[in-house]
């Protein structure tokens, strides 16, 4: 039997599609099934389930409301263009990293200012297959609960420990530390060559800008990775997804030895 | 001087964010100050160049058109949502690969049904970065000169080699030729630990099916890129173009013998 949605409540769930009401109701919108059944895996707490009968829950956990409803309800709560058969709304999580233990014992990535909703999926994707559990990002960083970052995260959003601080916080805890700190440059040490250290943080900077000049004082190694290209037309540069992967990657092989 | 564009060629610039109209006129549009200069530096054709007053050009071309417009203009001719200052149209090239030297001498990319413009435009811009000059695309493969993959490449659609074909005549050549072939698969021999051969072809699969079952079948060496997480919840895949990077991050690697 189906529910009928309230349109205050359809009104209240499209306002999650908004970084504003995402943070006054503390929640964000997951969607499909995939997406769905890794959330519901995680630590991550879902409070409500919208699904129609094309879908159907394994199990139906404590605590969570169930809602079935018609294929035109989805419509109207959706943010996706192609609607899919299940709606979760999932509790932001506050993860309580304690500030001390951020840096040192493994990766962690610091996101400077990283603006594109898909490069921070992609980031957020790459970081869960190399087992990179720590994500800290500027205030200044793409919030990583709109729409469009948890769908590009493919269920990773699930899966790594993401914060936000004020870039000035992060900074004065990295001078304080004697970590290895590591960012990526057009110009630098070939990362294939240098010294990789599995505890380093690893700074990736904003699009259009970079590294800024602040971390950039933090920085310790500048890495590059080396073009290959057979002519000096053009400007190029890389991706700031691509780079991370590259730069990941590298790390984690070396951890292998091979 | 501002000239005025009449409705018609108005209509006819516009109608190049669509496919079938970029066949028919044989162009495409590049649009910014620095898309426009890697282009005008490039072996390709530009035909027309329009700008605001906020741009000149450093000097006239000889066979391009050039057209001061309004912004006002620009606005009804631009596909993006801020208008930059310079829009030119550029002929779509008619590479002349020899069929019979597509492969063998340097690494080529093969992209199987590449589906998402973004991932298109990302694996073309770290081609050009990793000096990959030869991308084979397949009939099925997004078209690599609609609007967002031009402006997703930063340039370096100017600078690699682009063709399209259909897949069973590549698979044809493959099967013919004594070449390495290389696909990227969730289980395989982990790249890290592969013999990578410089005169390989790399096939990328589609998104959501991966490498097809016919072209499967001229895989030699199947590459897998080891996940690093620690726990088994969840469902991770890595997205194709984080894929490519690091695969032809790690077949360089090995070329500079690092």
């Amino acid at each position: 039997m189906n529910n009928m949605l309230s349109s205050s409540q359809i009104k209240s769930i499209k306002n999650l599609q908004n970084k504003k009401f995402r943070r006054e109701y503390n929640l964000f919108v997951a969607e499909g099934p995939r997406l769905v059944h890794d959330i519901t895996q995680s630590w991550l707490e879902v409070t409500d389930i919208f699904f129609t009968p094309a879908w159907s829950p394994a199990t139906r956990m404590e605590g969570v409301r169930y809602f079935q409803i018609g294929s035109k309800e989805m419509e109207r709560i959706s943010g996706l263009t192609t609607p899919s058969e299940v709606l979760a709304l999932v509790r932001i999580p506050s993860h309580t990293i304690e500030f001390d233990a951020l840096f040192g014992d493994d990766l962690t990535l610091i996101l400077d200012d990283i603006q594109d909703p898909g490069n921070l999926g992609t980031i957020i994707r790459l970081a869960d297959w190399f087992g990179i559990e720590k994500i800290i990002c500027t205030a200044g960083t793409a919030d990583a609960y709109s729409p469009k970052v948890v769908q590009a995260t493919m269920g990773s959003i699930a899966r790594v420990t993401l914060a936000y601080y004020d870039a000035a916080n992060i900074i004065a805890k990295l001078s304080a530390m004697d970590v290895p700190v590591y960012g990526t440059y057009l110009d630098g040490e070939s990362i294939f060559r240098s010294d990789l250290k599995q505890n380093g943080v690893i700074i990736l900077g904003n699009e259009g800008n970079g590294i800024s000049k602040e971390f950039e004082q933090v920085v310790k190694h500048r890495l590059t990775i080396p073009s290959f290209v057979k002519h000096d037309k053009g400007s190029q540069s890389l991706n700031v997804a691509t780079a991370a992967a590259i730069v990941c990657a590298e790390f984690r092989r070396r951890k292998i030895g091979s």
